[in-house]
This record gives C-alpha cells, structure tokens and sequence, in this order.
C-alpha cells in the first residue's frame, strides 16, 4: 500500500518553501535559513503501550504523535521546522489508518508551521507503531535545557496537572508558543516538558543541574481531571497524587531566577496560567515542608519506560 | 530500561564538535556549520519484516538499520551529519539487544563520522522495531535526484546485483564516498540507491523523470550469490532474475550524460566496479532489445512494500 498512500500524501501536502525535495524521492532536502543550531528529537509510539487503537479516534492518535515531538521542541525553546513520519501499519485496514492518522497530524503540523519531510510507511503483522524525529531551530537565545536550574530559582508551571488520561494527552497544545515567549522575555535558567510525571520530569531538572527542589504542595494546580480520578479512586490516591505522578500533562517546567519570576508572575504574559510552586535547593532530591519546619523527602514518581 | 541503557549509552558515545547538547536533554542540539540544505531520510525496520532477529547477529541488525539510511544520503549525494535511533524492544532480553545493536550501529557511525544525536528507547509485548533518520548536507554541487535522466543519458551502476540475502545485505558498504567522489568529478542527472530492486528502483527514476530505460541485460554485473540461488532454483529462476529483482544490493543507479560516461568508465575512480548497463531513451517504460532488433518491454519487479 505504500505507493498508494504516497500519491495520496503528495496530494495533501502543499508547496512550502523550506521544502526543496518533497516525499518521492531517496530524501527530503529542506533548506534551514539561518546559520542557528538544530534541534533534533524523536518519539516512538505504540499500539497497546502509548494508546489504543481499537479505544481510540485515530487521528487524535497521529496528532499527539507528533503534539508530543513538538513538546520536546518546546522544553528546548526551539521554533519547529519539520518532522518526519515514520509507520508500520497493521495489514488489516492499514490504508485507513494511515490517512486518519494523518488527518491528525497534517492540522497540527500546518498549525506550528511543521513541513512533513517524508519518512517510511510499511505494513507488518504486528501492532501500530508511529515514529516521528520533529526538528526545530534555536532562537539567538540558545537552548533552554535542564541543567540549568541554581539554587534559589524559583519553580514555576504552565498550566494544571494530573489526570490526562481523561483526555487531555490527546488534546493538549505543545507548549511551543509559550516557551519562546517566555525565553525572548525573562531569563529562563532551565526548561523541560512534563510527560512522565511532574514530580519524575522535575526530578530530571535537579538531577541534571547537581541540585534539589523544595515544593509547595498547595500551589500545586491540580486538574479538574485529578479531582475526578481521586473521587472515584478505590485505592484512596488523591488529586494531588495524580497531579504528582501521572504525567502526560505536556506543561513546562521552568527554573526562573528570582527576580524574573517575580516579574513573570505579576505580568502572567501567557494565556495559559503561570504558577510558583517551589524553589530550587542545594541539597539534591526533591523535598516538601513539614507542619514543624523541617523538609522531607518526596520521592519522584511518573512512568518509567 | 531506559535510563539504564541511556546511562550506557552515554558511556559509549565519544564527544563530537557538531553535537552540542547529546543524549539526556528532552532533545539534541546540533551545529549545521555551513548554509547547505540539510537532507532528511528514514527507515523503519521490523523484526520478521526486515530481518529475522532470532537467526540472525543481532550487531548486524543494528549495522544494516543505519546503512540502509546511509545508502539514501549517498543517493542524494549528501555528507551524513547525524542519525537519530528509536528502538521499541522486545521486554524479554531488552538491554541485550539494545546493546547489540549498538555495536553494529557505533562503528559504521563512526566510520562515516555520524553523530548519534539520541532518539527514543523503549519497550513493548511486540517484537523489535527499528526507527533511524538520518541528516545529511549536501555540497554546493546540489542533489542528485531520481528526476533528472534524460533520454541519451547512459545508464551506470556501481557493482554487483542479486542474492544480496546470502549476505551482502547485512555487510554492504553504503555509496557515499563514492557518490560524492562522482558527483564532485562529473555530470550526473539522476540517481537513486538499489533497495527494492535493480528494475523496480530503475522504474523509479525513468518514472521521476518521465523517461524509459534501454536496458542491455548482457551487460548486468550479476553476484556470485545470484549464480548460487540460480543454481539451486527449484524454480528455474536465472541468475539475472535474482540480479533484477532482488533489491537490498545498496548500489547506485546512475543517469550520465554520454561524454562524461564515456570518460568515467575509463577512469574507473572508485574501488568498486562502474559498468554501463544501457541507455536512457525517450519512451516510457523499461525496456530490452529483441533478437530482431526490436524492443521487448520489461515489467520492473522488486520488493513492494
């Protein structure tokens, strides 16, 4: 079915000038303007771990795979320049899946100005697996990575937490926008974007910066879908718990200095809300307070893979 | 696995000037020094697809993963830059593998100074799948693309075809160096690699650049291997029907316009044998002379996927 599905995809693909060679040759060639860095990233999604198919629209199925490379560009602060999509579709039906999950990639990637730059469509026996490399260009403000973040940084998020199986992992809005604002604006001394779980991707801050976070677990902006989970959980998990470990949220979190995230906060420059929920420490590991003043140790949870 | 293995892989990977921020970060940051178009390609490959892990060196996998990538630059005529790795392992054994496969991939890396520039690990109940992009740059020369033959234009290929599945498949050199070295020395029209099939890829160019192909089957450089299947063929396959369809030989096809044909298959530059195998006329189609001098048409077969 590839030759098929290949007419059909030059058919939906317009002209873009970053586009030198389309889909149908050996490679896409791609013209990168400016002489900036690139940013490359890759996720790999599959049937019955990521998502499911049978449980699933199946455009919204393509469009987190690539929402979720897009997010990653995002943690970088990197604008997005291309992806390439790469499927092994299950024989049955395979044709439609690959259209319907383009249907949901194509809107997402005309929307953050994402040329398709080809990739690899087969069939196979086993189960739906998307791969998809997004690449992306600094601004002359570098990259925003995670080893950044100091002692005395204040934490702040984007956006609420916890819950996203409801719906929101496949409906979130990479953070793309958001991120190279705040990065033109204030200075930013870490980034990365929550998709295992806020407590485990902020762990991977203070373990790539040789520091610690003490969290306010009141500030914490809990999801209406956290709420939901907790009162209907057997198990007596709370909201705060989901907000903590479910991951998939694809909110940013950021290391501010803290005079800029006094300024930040007051101006609240995004549509989506910012909050302080902690501050970066010396001591390594994550910590909360306790009623008489202490700190105790939270031990970062989230989805290993 | 994941952070076990990526704690290894860092181990493995050396320093490299392009790659500015590696494996660890939510994604890599790469220096593109020059203002070249950067030329995208990817491959996905499937366990009892592509390859059958369990009879097979699982080093060589992970070697024929990222070659077949570099066979596609080479086709453009790009200088690998970079290589993005997705694996989804099977859970039982899937550090082994992971690490096998690595020990295939890391040398031919290193052999045509491509940075690994990270990727996406993980596991599943299914079996291996393979996901590698590859990034390249091309000269100032430009592209060698499939669409540029014309008729008169000799019809060139590098080395031998057919029964690569004894094999070569698994130890093929990809053609860069040497389609650099053609593009650099003389005038070539078009290309492509041999993937799917000599005639199947070959359809693709006269296809690409709305032409035909006159081919001269005596001429053909058959292997050794398609001479062993041929003579153990239940069937009464020839060997130049192995040569012909077969695919996975990772050779060039080229499309030279006629003096500068005439003077590389003198020169002979490269290590490996340039053997003119036919011209490229202005009907459609591929073609083969008749023992009364007329023209037989011949159906392009290859592997479709």
């Amino acid at each position: 079915m590839e030759a098929e599905f290949l007419k059909w995809l030059r058919w939906q693909l317009p002209p873009h000038p970053r586009l030198l060679v389309g889909p149908g040759d050996d490679a896409a060639v791609l013209q990168i303007a400016r002489q900036a860095p690139c940013v490359i990233t890759s996720d790999m999604v599959n049937d019955g771990v990521d998502f499911h198919l049978d449980q699933s629209d199946w455009r919204l199925v393509g469009r987190k795979a690539l929402a979720i490379n897009l997010s990653d560009l995002a943690a970088m602060a990197a604008r997005p320049l291309a992806a390439v999509v790469s499927l092994s579709l299950p024989r049955r039906q395979a044709m439609e899946i690959a259209v319907r999950l383009y249907e949901g990639i194509l809107p997402l990637a005309d929307e953050f100005d994402v040329v398709l730059a080809g990739g690899d469509t087969g069939t196979w026996t086993g189960p739906l697996v998307i791969s998809i490399t997004a690449i992306g260009q600094l601004t002359e403000r570098g990259a925003l990575l995670r080893s950044g973040a100091r002692p005395g940084d204040a934490l702040v998020v984007t956006g609420h937490f916890g819950g996203s199986r409801l719906g929101h992992h496949f409906q979130f809005t990479p953070r793309v926008r958001e991120a190279l604002a705040l990065h033109a604006h204030y200075r930013i001394h870490a980034a990365t974007d929550v998709s295992d779980g806020l407590s485990l991707d902020l762990s991977h801050i203070t373990d790539e910066s040789g520091c610690g976070a003490l969290l306010e677990l009141g500030a914490i902006p809990v999801s209406a879908a956290a709420a939901s989970l907790a009162q209907n959980s057997p198990d007596g998990t709370t909201a705060l718990d989901h907000a903590l470990a479910d991951g998939e949220d694809f909110e940013l979190i950021l290391a501010v200095p803290a005079e800029d995230a006094e300024r930040l906060l007051r101006d609240q420059p995004l549509d989506v809300p910012l909050t302080r929920i902690g501050t970066f420490v010396a001591e390594p590991g994550l910590w909360t307070e306790t009623a008489d003043g202490g700190r105790a140790r939270l031990e970062p949870r989230g989805y290993e893979h």
